[in-house]
């Protein structure tokens, strides 16, 4: 069987089993997801065992560090997977609940039903939490999954699939709820991109270019997540002091992330005030900071920083920083470089701060709070899948209910039309 | 100027009227659009003598009756337009509307706003009332659109677009917020796929080639609309009578649109009974049946039914029946030939309505109606742009609700996360 047969039906296997779960009450689907877990943890030496053969390839392939670690299973990481399907199954189910139910004049009844999507596509690097925390909440909200993770965590993939897809099965899920595509050739990928047959959507989760190969080629509808090149905003009304806690907090508590501070913007009046310590509290941490003229002026030794570092996630411990005229500037600014992520503003002007909202056109629009916060879990939706940087369907973090869509359902007594 | 630059200047232009216009209050745009109304019916005499190039140089064309008959514009058909932007008006207006507004523990108030789309392209047919529906209700949710409109209708577009466009500029929405590709060329359509910088979402509304292109080739996300190869469902425990007004309805009160009727299928144990009578009332309404075998058995001249019959969406007075076995074969049947539009159970079994409400995956499923309601005014959506046929963001009939989108607003009081 060549590539494209295989990964087709496997997306065809998918899409057998997405009608059979798409009907399954919360009870089977939960039960599933907590004997997942325990699965997990019951074969954690298998999945240990195929996670040290990726590993040793990762390092013989020379993959860095930080990609290393996100590769690197240990026990502690397999219970914390584990953990995440217990809490997926204490969530809500959405399926079945039916809304906006309204009788027409005609006396029709005409509302909608929460269905899952079908057969989610998940495109995603070598980082094998994801096979579980993805498959994990698509399958909480009735759909089955097409999982094409990252070729250096191939082994540890097939390990975990084999194991969370033998324990959903004998759950009492259909079979081929949750599919792994076993080759590591990218033509698998490409196949993917034109299966509209069977993928309803396709989620790419990674960097950049990971994105925009997805968002480029694909002819599924794919919903684009994630790169984050976020602002913050120090309004000439900030507190300076919750200013500053805030910038540490976005730049640095963690970098390689999408919510984190990649560019902060200073209103001039407050930029000679803030900046010398800002600066020196973030080289305290091990940030480079990068600056245009007006910074380079206030504070020694900063690099200028370029046109493109205006537009880089830099996803380190690295930080542009541009003082600005006035609020326009700044909006302006973030109008041109932003990916429309996550911006925040600090500032006590309740003016400034309302139509800093409105004008900023982010996924994630902040007062007086550190980016970092744009997350599911942080707002309350539970796990996330990712993080929706398009307008259509889902904007900002996906929980379970963005994975969802509805049907009108219509009750009738013999309507017809005129 | 190009093609490609001068579809791109255009788009680069709705883009920037885009972001004034998210934020311009529902006053100024329910007085645009009474504005733009008057100005549909003061300047009649220039839209009827630039309708009436269209239609001459579509006669030479050899245009079909149907499709001269879309393309004709007429004082009646002006009045009608202008009272539909009278009525888009009068709709509540969604943006701005805060929703879900939750206190985190740490404080963080976190919610949605509901705002504009941005920029939607329009792709269509020579239909020239869609210049000024679209255009009407993607104002209204604060949209600004890019409008590519078949050829044969380009003198009645460019006379519709720029007297509503003036007419909204009068009325103090920003400049370029109604655009027309006027080119006729198809190198336009190409250009429009890949404005993934400008275009927000990609809206085709036309047949089911039209779909299909700009699916196959959009970079855009796309919302795929109107295909419907609808099928109604006569159960062995329907009400005969309420099925044979249904059928008629659905199959022949208007045959050129996507939630009529083409497929009928009958449950064997009421075949006999059911189908020499409505065969006989379809074909007095001019109605070519066509049938698998056993429908043949039971009627007369019946013209068999082809495979490609089942998926065909014939738009006309023509109407494919098939006897099924049991419940099962017809949902099977649907699943297998359904463009997922709007389909029909007509029983009087209570459970066999709620299996066909959860088994059939189509936009709009109903119990004991006609098809033919499957539409924004008769669902009390208001008006609507097209049908969505996709499950990503909006399914079934989009009213004005569908074109938004949401942002999260995060109020805080300087939370950092931990």
């Amino acid at each position: 069987m060549n590539i494209k047969e295989n990964v087709t039906q496997k997306a065809k296997q998918a899409k057998k089993a997405a009608k059979e779960l798409a009907n399954l009450g919360s009870a089977y689907k939960n039960q599933a997801l907590l004997q997942m877990a325990d699965a997990l943890e019951n074969k954690q030496d298998m999945i240990l065992a195929a996670n040290k053969k990726d590993m040793q390839r990762g390092r013989e392939n020379g993959l860095s560090d930080s990609l290393l670690d996100r590769l690197l299973l240990t026990e502690e990481r397999i219970a914390s997977m584990a953990q995440g399907l217990r809490e997926v199954a204490q969530f809500d189910d959405p399926i079945g609940e039916m809304i906006e139910i309204k009788q027409r004049p005609n006396g029709l009844k005409v509302g909608k039903i929460k269905v899952p999507l079908g057969v989610i596509g998940i495109i995603y690097e070598a980082r094998p939490n994801v096979t579980v925390d993805a498959a994990g909440l698509c399958l909480k909200a009735g759909n089955t999954v097409l999982l094409r993770g990252g070729s250096n965590a191939i082994n540890s993939n097939q390990a975990l699939v084999e194991i969370i897809s033998n324990a959903a099965c004998q759950a009492g899920l259909p079979e081929g709820s949750i599919q792994l595509v076993e080759t590591t050739d990218r033509e698998a990928v490409q196949v993917m991109f034109k299966l509209n047959d069977y993928l309803d959507v396709l989620i790419p989760r990674g960097g950049a270019g990971l994105i925009q190969a997805v968002v480029n080629n694909s002819t599924v509808p794919v919903i684009e997540t994630g790169v984050g090149n976020c602002h913050t905003y120090i309004d000439v009304a900030a507190d300076l002091e919750m200013a500053e806690q805030i910038v540490i907090n976005a730049k640095t508590q963690r970098t390689g992330v999408c919510n984190s501070m990649e560019t902060l913007l200073v209103h001039q009046e407050v930029a000679e005030d803030f900046l010398p310590t800002i600066v020196e509290e973030l080289r305290e941490r091990d940030t480079l900071v990068k600056g245009c003229q007006q910074v380079q002026d206030l504070v020694a030794d900063v690099e200028p920083a370029t046109e493109e570092d205006w537009a880089t996630e830099f996803l380190d411990y690295t930080l542009a920083i541009k003082v600005v005229t006035d609020f326009e500037e700044a909006v302006t600014h973030i109008d041109k470089y932003s990916t429309n992520h996550s911006e925040a503003i600090i500032t006590e002007n309740y003016t400034k701060a309302h139509q800093f909202l409105d004008m900023v056109d982010s996924a994630a629009v902040y007062v007086n709070a550190s980016t970092r916060f744009t997350d599911g879990g942080q707002f309350g939706l539970g796990a996330e899948i990712g993080i929706s940087t398009q307008k259509l369907h889902a904007r900002g973090p996906m929980g379970v209910n963005q994975l969802t869509t509805t049907k009108f359902v219509i009750f009738g007594e013999g309507q017809i039309r005129d």
